[in-house]
């Protein structure tokens, strides 16, 4: 998947004594226009504070990721530590350090060894390629068992534009803002503003609709690079209808990565979409979607292929909004399982059918009012406990 | 476990068919004064509805409990049915329906078969005796591995007075203003008012404070009945002396049995007190012991026998409350794994030691305030998963 005007590139650095690849480098041509959210938890790693100070300025030319160690709870070392890897980077790839965004994933509370950096930053560079950001998408993954990667194309003021987006993540993911990782490069031209505000946009529709385990991270990324080479207009405002063309691509694109990570959610066996409408608004509806997403109860049932609504209707019960229990009705998927708050014995087998699915949506109808909200999540299996027991043995 | 004037008993109802008691009797002498807790969830199972409304009187005389169906999300049917469990249980005790409560546990959106009740409730009747507090609170088990019960005892104006509570709960657990079931009898004299204001400060301090999964159930109940046939002044007032009295020796017994449930949660290995202090003030340090309480991650860890510290701090930097990451001390037992935000690497394998145990005590100092809060909390294990993929099949 290439994009113009971008190379990529990834090495095993043994950043935690492990051969696999752990270290990754995104390298746009010429400096891009960059966006970027991150965690909203109140404890932010290293390289989460120093890449919200470098987006100041609004762009930003390459981007270099480690996974294994997270480089969050380090102090004042971890920070000495990030900016040393960005001064690495600027060094081998004769740029200003202000360019380079640093990125982490892993353990947190353990230091990163600099030497792992300073010993494989000139291979990383010298190996940057048109067609390895897969190599990169890679490097960054922890427990998660697949690499995530999507790509869009759209035609902007008659010019073909292309955008690449890579995810990782798998564990400790209720993003709040923006999710674990994810990097999104395209060779459109937007301005750095207009950017940030299409991001945000798109992440609200993604990345924050998300759960795996009801956890939010210290690391939470999402940046998007546009360096402009496809030389569309510049596109300024996002007003514009071109801005709009360009929105639609990128959510989509947003919301395919999303997807992926609720996917390969740790032990994940299914892909499970709650949709609650209904609602006296979204904002609730969200929140009691995202009740339910999260009930321990109802994820171990969908592992277990059991309809078992009762668990879905207490969990709406405590999510603190106001709704007619003896209104809600519920589908696994078109089964209607319960109609007006009682169930529908008799369609259980069906039910059940549809639970044996990978991929199902929990329809919640709350006949209250207009408001609608979606939020997507996977089972709870035998394999999360395992992989999360074990995660730093 | 005896407490004068009330005699219990327990039969095999086959409610859900299966070969085991099911149905319990708990019986006072004399009608005594009552006072009860729900569940705060909006979706109420029809006993809760029935109970609330039949407690408002402030008096009751007998208790009839059935396991295996919850009689919740039953509608018109199932208000009727509970109605119709009160009667038969009138008819064979010769006392008046209003003072009978009835109180359900098991699986959500089935129906009872009256049959079970109406064929069995002669037998109940007359297998009433002083010493089977102990059956009841084996018939009123679901997922619970071990019947819970406590008692006490406290001498109030000179007379010997005791208390003797029955608790059920393994799943669903995250009681707010109540808990599973939960039944306490006294021969204790005491004002109904006066006995309601008791139970919910005891409540507050124990069941509110506890949480397997972070589900609260539809069916949640705590009653409390008294019926002065211990001799003691009569209570009026928890203003008074006597009232400290009674409330201290109920409040260890109300703790007592919620950490009994937390200890027999789904799957547990582990009893886990989460101590936050330090904290601007105390709905913030329990919003935050919650929160580090109710984390998958950290509850996975804790059974992996890992101290993972880092979980923590990213559970209370997602907590919603206020604190300075830089300031966050933790420990385990007594054992100092984070400083200033920082791990303390040397103190890994003590910290293990610790969370080698059966109960321990997560510690945490935020160095903000004067605020403290505690949750009890239990690991998250394999069995966890296997109790709830296959609980109703």
């Amino acid at each position: 998947m290439r994009v113009k005007g971008y190379k990529a590139s990834a090495v095993k650095a043994e950043i935690r004594g492990r051969d696999r690849l752990d270290l990754g480098l995104i390298f746009s041509a010429v400096p891009a226009a960059a966006a970027g959210v991150f965690t909203t938890s109140l404890v932010k790693a290293a390289p989460v504070i120093l890449g919200r100070e470098k987006l100041k300025k609004g762009r930003a030319q390459a981007i270099v990721i480690n996974s294994s160690i997270a480089n969050a709870c380090t102090g004042a070392e971890g920070m000495a530590k990030a900016r040393a890897v960005a001064e690495l980077a600027a060094e081998s790839l004769d740029i200003s350090s202000d360019l380079i965004q640093v990125s982490s994933t892993g353990v947190i509370g353990e230091q990163l060894d600099l030497a792992c950096f300073s010993d494989n930053m000139a291979e990383l560079a010298a190996g940057l390629g048109e067609d390895k950001l897969e190599l990169v998408a890679r490097a960054m993954m922890t427990t998660d068992t697949v690499e995530k990667i999507s790509s869009a194309q759209v035609e902007i003021s008659g010019r073909k534009v292309r955008i690449v987006g890579l995810a990782k993540g798998a564990g400790m993911i209720m993003p709040n803002m923006a999710t674990m990782l994810c990097f999104v490069v395209t060779d459109a031209d937007i301005a750095p503003q207009c950017l940030q505000t299409m991001l945000e946009k798109g992440v609200g529709r993604s990345f924050n609709l998300i759960t795996v385990d009801g956890d939010t991270s210290t690391n939470d990324t999402v940046l998007l690079l546009a360096n402009g080479m496809a030389g569309n207009e510049a596109i300024k405002s996002p007003a514009q209808k071109e801005a709009g063309e360009f929105q639609q691509a990128l959510d989509k694109l947003l919301k395919e990565l999303a997807l992926k990570i609720v996917a390969d959610g740790e032990g994940a066996t299914k892909l499970i979409t709650v949709r609650v409408c209904g609602a006296l608004n979204s904002r609730e509806a969200e929140q009691a979607a995202r009740t339910v997403a999260n009930s321990p109860l109802v994820k171990t049932a969908c592992y277990g292929e059991d309809p078992n609504w009762g668990r879905i209707i207490a969990a709406l019960g405590r999510s603190g909004i106001d709704f007619n229990p003896e209104h809600v009705d519920i589908f696994f998927d078109q089964v209607m399982m319960v109609k007006d708050g009682l169930g529908l014995a008799e369609n259980e087998n069906q039910a059940a059918e549809v639970l044996r699915q990978k991929e199902f949506t929990i329809n919640i109808d709350l006949k209250d009012g207009a408001g609608v909200g979606e939020i997507y999540t996977c089972d709870f299996s035998h394999d999360y406990v395992k992989i999360n027991a074990d995660y730093r043995t």
